[in-house]
């Protein structure tokens, strides 16, 4: 599963990424991120607690920068064509909070429309008559958000 | 100036994008597009028409499916991260309509903060409490769009 | 550790490179490889057998075509630009054999100049006077390839 | 056309490099280059001297140290990934001298094997027994470099 989110976040994105990222760590999902800070660092951290594996795949060319909890590094040097590598990486993806660079995952994730994209408590995108752009899901909670997924039909 | 668009277009959006394809050339701006069909054509078939050099940057690895009027085809083999290729490449970035692939492109170029970037009737993005997201430029024209730009300041 | 090969191998180089991923396994490394058949499968297999860690990094957008034993899949979509993404991700490169595919890897990693690169029984690079193009390293057997890297000087 | 090559070299290479510009421009032939400098800023000159079109496919994000004569920059953001752009983007690849990066780019045009290869005074890549890797066309001056990538078979 490959989860992503900004940078620059607040503490409630933070708390919802750590939990985001524990939740699929104790389900046995591998986690994909950017690796940096923020709601990488946080998810990072939620896998890293739950003794999960989280792969931070990184745009820079070597490791300045990565957060610190990753069990394997990734340093890509394609800038923010990494994106759309984080993007194909997941069985699915999930989006906590939002950014450009995140949104940008988001589009590249809904673009490849193999797999189910979740966004926990971000942006919306609305067509030029104002409604919702439908195959997004939308959560609430980081619970809700894993759910969402569907990865998992037979969990509560 | 990168324009960017979807492949799947209303007679609107390609009558839109052949516009700003023909007034950027008129211009004498180098096109860059994503070089196959949709708004993609049209914005070629525009700068074709007006005798300017418009690029397309293919995600293919060859030129199959690229369209007629493009004065250089890049087949790039990047799948859809030759996205962040175009939407680094311009001195201004115009999207023409919505799409996945097309948001992608203007939230690359928006994350890159380097250029501006317009949107023509396309699709809107709002952040958690409903409020547009700043920075985005929105025209209501193909005229409007190549202003928006800011780069021919003097030209009416 | 990034170790490279070409997916089409003699029954010699998939030994090799089944033990050169046995013996990196064995010192506790993460082993990131290109994925698929012939050298890339026997890496693979070599770390599987040992317990450890081996990330496979695709060229396709998807897992069609991925070897058995690997930990994790990152599929790029980035076609031949992910030997780029290979040659950068490892505090050493082994190549095993020799390959176009191959030879832009070590390539890649000598240009980058930031790690050792380890050439076990492949192709050899001359400058115009004929004479061997310093910096890479040249291995005999696979124990001397993974010395050579440098990265355990107290192993024997 | 792609044409590569170091961008340090000797006064020679870039004579030669400056000379295959000239006449790829000549015959008609759009040049696409890496846009720095040394082989690359020599090609662009040669076909800038002849009035034909070169395009710099950049590693940089924005256009910083591009070479002067190009008729079109992209700046990818990939770092070293795009090498594989520009070993994609040509009917053909001439290379002229040797390093690493140049390697890479000849290394991968030979994995796709879709265009004719040639390499003007440069490094020379042998197998485990001494022989030359076959495939890769040599040659020995700029004009028998154009003659052949065969995309001009009825030219003297």
């Amino acid at each position: 599963v490959a989860v992503c989110g900004p940078s620059t976040a607040t503490d409630g994105e933070r708390r919802d990424a750590f939990e985001v990222g524990r939740l699929l760590a104790e389900r046995g999902a591998v986690v994909i991120c950017g690796g940096y800070g923020g709601v990488m660092a946080a998810i990072a951290g939620g896998v890293h607690s739950a003794g999960g594996t989280v792969v931070g795949i990184l745009s820079g060319a070597d490791r300045t920068g990565a957060c610190g909890d990753l069990s394997i590094v990734i340093p890509t040097g394609l800038g923010e064509a990494r994106n759309a590598v984080i993007a194909k990486s997941g069985d699915a993806v999930i989006a906590v909070g939002g950014s450009w660079g995140t949104l940008s995952e988001i589009a590249l994730a809904m673009r490849g429309g193999r797999v189910p994209v979740v966004q926990l408590c971000g942006w919306r995108v609305l067509d030029v008559a104002g409604e919702l752009i439908p195959g997004m899901r939308h959560a609430a909670t980081p619970a809700e958000a894993v759910n969402l997924t569907g990865l998992w039909p037979d969990k509560p």
